[in-house]
Formats: C-alpha cells, structure tokens, sequence
C-alpha cells in the first residue's frame, strides 16, 4: 500500500482532530504533510510534535510566535509556518498531499478549499460553507482539474455511499435526515427563552458551537441541502428532509422504482472521515458496528416549519439561486456569533437571515469576487439587523442567561 | 427499447400473479410466451385469454383436458399445453424467454429452475427451495452457463440493491430482517395451542400458504440464510437475522468499516419482481413511495430461539452442507403440510424437522439425483414422525381446530 500525504485545515476543531485519530488508525497508507489551524496554537504544537508536518499554517503572525514558543518547550522540531488565508492555501495546495481535509468553520475555508480543487486534489469536505457560499465555482473548477470531493458530513457521506450503485437519471428524490436538534419536541416559546446552554445541548452529535446552534435551529439540515445540490446535483424539489431523532439512518435516497437506499451507522464522524479518505476503497474499522436490535426503535416525524423558518429560507435561497445562497450563510454566522454573545434570542436567527435575504438582489457567480462581495454585503446588513434587534431588547433585560437550573 | 419475452413458472400464485401486473405496467417492455401453473386452470386460462402466451404447463392430463375446455368456454385462442414436470421444464426453456420467473412453490420447482439456469436464462427467483436444496448445483450451473439469477424475495432483492456499489471483500455481514410473524409477541404456550387460522394471520406480508407457515415458525427466514449464502457467497457466520416488525426495512448489509447499507420500501412484491425483471436498469413505478415519517417508528429486536427453534435447525443444516439443507427443506415441506391439514401442531413442526435431520446423513452434493434422494428420504422420515405425533395427540383430542372466536 503506497502512503499517501494528506493536509488538513482546520486541525484542531473536532473534524480535524477526529481526521488525525483515523489516520493513526490506517497505519501506514497517509502520511500528515500539512496542517492549517486558526488560534488553538497549544493543540497543534502537540499535533506536530506527534505528526511532524513540513507545514502548518496559524491565523496570525502573533500566534505563529505563540506556536514556536510552545514548540520549542515541548522540544519538537519546527516545521515551516505560514499564516492567514496565505497560510492556509498553501496547506491546501502543499504538493505531497494527494488528499486535503476542509474542515476549517466557516467562510475562511472557502478559498483554501477552492484552491485545493483547482489543484486536483481529493477533497474530503466538512467545511459546508464553502459549497453553500461558492458551489458553483467549485463545482465548475473540479470538472476542469478532475478533482473529487468527498463529502464528510454525515448526511452526504451517507448519499455519496447510497448513490454508488445507482445512476443519476433512475435516482428520484434525496432524503437528508435531520436530528431534530434539543427543541425538537420544545414550543415556540422555549425557544425564545432558550438559553447559550440550552442550544448547545445536541442529543447525538458532539460537534463545534457554530454547528451545534445550526443544528437547533435546523440551518445545518438548510444548508446542507445547498450542499446537496452541489454535490450530487439535484434540485430543490428533488431534496426533502426527515427529522430522525436517533440519528442512525444517516441519509437516503429515493430511486424512481420506489425502493430507498439507506446508510446507516454508529454516530461517529470517524466512519465518514475514514470512507472520504479511503474511497473508493473501505478499511477495517475498529469502531463498534451498529447494533439495531439493541437501539430498539428508529423515529421518523416531518420538520415542523413553524418552529424552524430556517429551513424555507434556505430553500428560499436555494431557489433564488445565484450569490443568495452566500448571503443566507452570511447573515447565518453573524446572527449565530451574535447568539453565542448573547446579544440577541436564538428564534432571532431566522428574522435576522428573512431580513438580510429581504433586502438581498440575488446575482449570478461568475467569480470568487461577486460571491465575497455578497458575503460582505450580508454580513454588514445582518450587523445592522442584530444591532437593531439587540438594541430594541436591551430595556427588557430579558435576554437569556446561563443558568444552572434546567 | 427492445420487447424481452418471459415466461413464468407458477403464474397462478401470488408472485406469479403479480409479476404479470408489473409485466402489463411496463408496456412493451416484456411480452409473455409461456405460464407454468399447477391446478387452478380457471384463472391459467384467464392468462391466456389476456397474455396469448404460446405455451402453458399444467399439473396433470385432466387439469390439461379442464383447462381446454375452459379456454373454449371463454372464446380464448389455445396455446400449445404441455403437462407436468416436463412441461415446466418446456415453460422454464422456451427459447423466446430471456427472462424466466421461478415462483412454483417448494421442490416443484427446482428442476425446471435449474435447467432454466443450464439454459442461461435470467432467472427471477422466488422459489427459495430451489437454491435450499441445491444451491450448489445451481450456483455452478450459473457459472457455467452466465445466468444471472436476482432474487425476488423481498430480503434478498434488498440485499442485491444494497450490494449493487460494493465489493465482496469489504462486506462483513448480511443482516436478514424478519417481521416476526403473527407469534412474535405470543408465548410458547399460544404456539403450542395456534390453529391453522391464527398462523395465516401473517403481519405484514400477503402470501401463500406455505411460506406464511413458514414465516410463522421463522423457518422462512432460516430458509432465506441458506439461500443467501448461495446468491451472495456468505457463511453461516457472515449471515444474521434481526425482527423488524414493520417489514419496512428489507434487509442490511454491514461493510468492514462498520457501515450499514440498507434498502427500504412498501411491502408490495411487485418493487421486487420488477427489479428483477429490468435490472440492471430501474423503471418508475406508479406504486406509493415509502412515507417514513407517516409511517412514524421502525422497530427492532433480536429473534427468540425458544420460541423459534427453526432457525437455528437451518444454520444447523447449514453448517452441516451437502445433502442436510435438503432434508431440512423436505422435512418442513412436509410437517407444514401436516399442521395445514390439522393433523400436527405449529410447534411439532421445528420437532419434524430435528428428528428428520438428527437422522440425516449429509451427503456431498454432486449431482440432482443425490439431491432429490436426500429430499425422499427426508420426506419419508418427516412423515413417519408425523404419523407418530398425531397418534400419539389423537386420543387427547386436542388439536387446534378452526375458530370464528379470537
């Protein structure tokens, strides 16, 4: 088995540091060549101790003086470091990596991931940003450099497993399961009062703060039936989602026959990390395989919109179609970095996204430009938004605080 | 696109009957040249008013002679009739059939099938015996001759899709479902005290009389392990069950890296035979898609080897190889025979079975008439502990008998 190098970006969040774990568990066959972190220089001081990187890449000249401090006290040789954007294109694009890891939170992994598709890469994609924002581009630049992106999500690792066997034209409809999230079976009114903590509190997957509030408002279900379009090409009529509150049944897909195709697993991001870097082989895995009849009973119940605007305004967006798409994740990160400030509700997320999606005239991507000039646009229109929002509750008082009492 | 012919060995039966709805719902696709049936003439000669097929198989010279006399009374042009087995051998080898449906039910239709195989046909099968007894004869046949055999049970239809985009190597196990029959929640005493009634009463599935025996004692699933390791080249120990009381679920596989591939769907047999028919292309159909989330919960469970200990017989067989799978086969064909005409209990039929296969001495399976000796001899044993049985029960007079009270 020949080695294969691989980058990662974004090594130190929970994809990255899952993606390290599964490439120790293969032995061998990938060798770690690069590695692109953002502030968490303490992690990846250790990350290079134990891989030995020729590269790693941090968020600012500062923190690259942090890490050769930090490296030099725990006595590891110093790779090369590079930082910002710059940084992090040149992991993406380091010429002994065949395979890159986009797992980098957010619009900052847009362009490293682009570039690693323009060089031919395998990418394995858990930066769903980066197709939501720019899926057109990516998806233009990887049929003219041959490069395969394969998705980590589990939701679309699970497609990507279903689709194998099946041609595109005999396929009818994709099925993305959704968790539900921790106000799944909550009112409307809970989740105006939520709280950071409340949100936080996912029942199945243990994942990064910006996800994690994604999946309570059910914005991650919404763009990841962005992402779905992209990358398996279907339409917004031709993507439904199910609430699936054990999160076993992973994904599926709807052939034209009738019979559905499931994928099915333990919920570990490790499956779907190891399947994008090994395909179109599979390996071992040492995890513990699912067990049906010990779970004992699978749920299925419809999203409820009321609840959850957040999924017709990706739909929305989806439709709308061109620089949309990078507006509604625009507008979603800075209504979710002003939700973890606590300086507005959680149920403002969706008011903050229809306004800036209100005001947004959608234009066609022809370049990264027009798409970084509507994510600016948003970001700045759901600043004032918040701004407006924050203002007008502060008399109140009556924004959520932690609390120890549930 | 070009018209196949079809022929269909127990076109009066369940499948057989459904397999003509699918044929008449593809249009032009197939066109139907010869139907095998056993005794109901009146209905094989309503297919032939509506099919014209140019040659049909009946059981005997008088239900030949009933049948022509049918045919005239409806003003139906007569195609050519041949009888018995050699008449299903003619139905299984019609040259204008490239695709032959086996669903003659039990060991009728092993010979027919095999020589369809020899013939290099396309075998849609549903005669689950066939492969039970001879699994061996005819996975060699299909060898040699490039007959491609797809399964029309529900379980191993699902198992083909699932394994559609995979390779051998990277499976790890087939996982059976079973619905649990209508004994799933009884106790061993209602078991013991079920009447003919109350084990037709199957769950989810609409079925002929045999199999939904069977699927009462779970001997059906038993059955379908040994079948699978034949189409799919899996052991004992590669091969589970699991209840699913919904029969939603069709049945999994596991792949080495611990994730599972599932095919869903209504538990309408005509997915499956149509499948069969156009694979490996996939037609739309006008049947009902799967609706999970109003279908609510899927449930799972381990099967109770207690109070089933069918299936554990069949793995015993299994293991065993050679001539035991056919005793087993024998040996349930005809204990399910005696419960249907009263004359032994549900449960005395897994008690046929132990003592026909205690007695048994497996033999290696070289050729059809090792087979079909083990399958008399089998036959003659079953039906000297059957008569055992009910005389000894005759005095208590204690057999179940038909109820109209629940």
């Amino acid at each position: 088995m020949k080695t294969r190098g691989i980058s990662i970006l974004g090594s130190t969040g929970s994809i990255g540091r899952n993606t390290l774990r599964v490439v120790e568990s293969l032995g061998d066959e990938f060798l770690v060549v690069a590695l692109g972190a953002g502030r968490n220089v303490e992690l990846l001081a250790e990350q290079c101790a134990r891989y030995q990187p020729e590269l790693v890449s941090v968020g600012t000249e500062e923190c690259a003086e942090l890490l050769r401090v930090e490296l030099k006290r725990i006595d590891a040789a110093p790779p090369r470091v590079t930082i910002g954007e710059a940084g992090l294109v040149e992991v993406a694009t380091h010429e002994g990596a065949g395979c890159v890891v986009s797992a980098a939170v957010g619009a900052v992994g847009l362009v490293p991931t682009l570039r690693a598709v323009e060089a031919g890469r395998r990418v394995a994609l858990a930066n769903k940003e980066s197709l939501v924002i720019a899926g057109e581009l990516m998806t233009r630049a990887a049929e003219r450099s041959g490069a395969e992106i394969l998705p980590v999500d589990s939701e679309h690792n699970a497609l990507h497993q279903c689709l194998r066997g099946e041609r595109r034209e005999e396929v009818r409809r994709l099925v993305l399961t959704a968790s539900g999230g921790p106000f799944r079976t909550g009112t409307r009114e809970e989740m105006e009062r939520a709280s950071v903590e409340e949100a936080m509190r996912h029942p199945t997957w243990q994942m990064g703060a910006k996800i994690t509030i994604d999946s309570a408002t059910l914005m991650n279900k919404g763009l990841e039936v962005i992402e779905a379009q992209w990358l398996f090409g279907f339409g917004a009529d031709e993507i439904e989602i199910v609430v699936h509150p054990e999160s076993v049944v992973h994904s599926m897909i709807e052939l034209i026959d009738g019979s559905v195709i499931a994928q099915l697993g333990a919920t570990d991001m490790r499956h779907a990390i190891q399947y994008a870097l090994t395909y179109p082989e599979r390996r071992t895995s040492a995890l513990a395989p699912l067990d049906l009849a010990r779970l004992g009973a699978l749920h299925f119940e419809p999203p409820d919109p009321e609840r959850f605007p957040c999924i017709a305004l990706a739909y929305r967006a989806m439709r709308a179609g061109g620089t949309a798409p990078a507006a509604l994740n625009a507008a979603n990160e800075t209504a979710v970095a002003a939700f973890l400030d606590r300086r507005i509700r959680l149920t403002d997320i969706p008011r903050v996204i229809a306004r800036v999606l209100d005001a947004h005239a959608a234009r066609g991507v022809t370049d990264l430009d027009t798409v970084i000039a509507a994510d600016a646009e948003a970001r700045q229109h759901a600043g004032e938004v918040i701004a407006e929002l924050s203002s007008a509750k502060e008399p109140a008082r009556s924004l959520p605080k932690a609390t120890h009492a549930d």
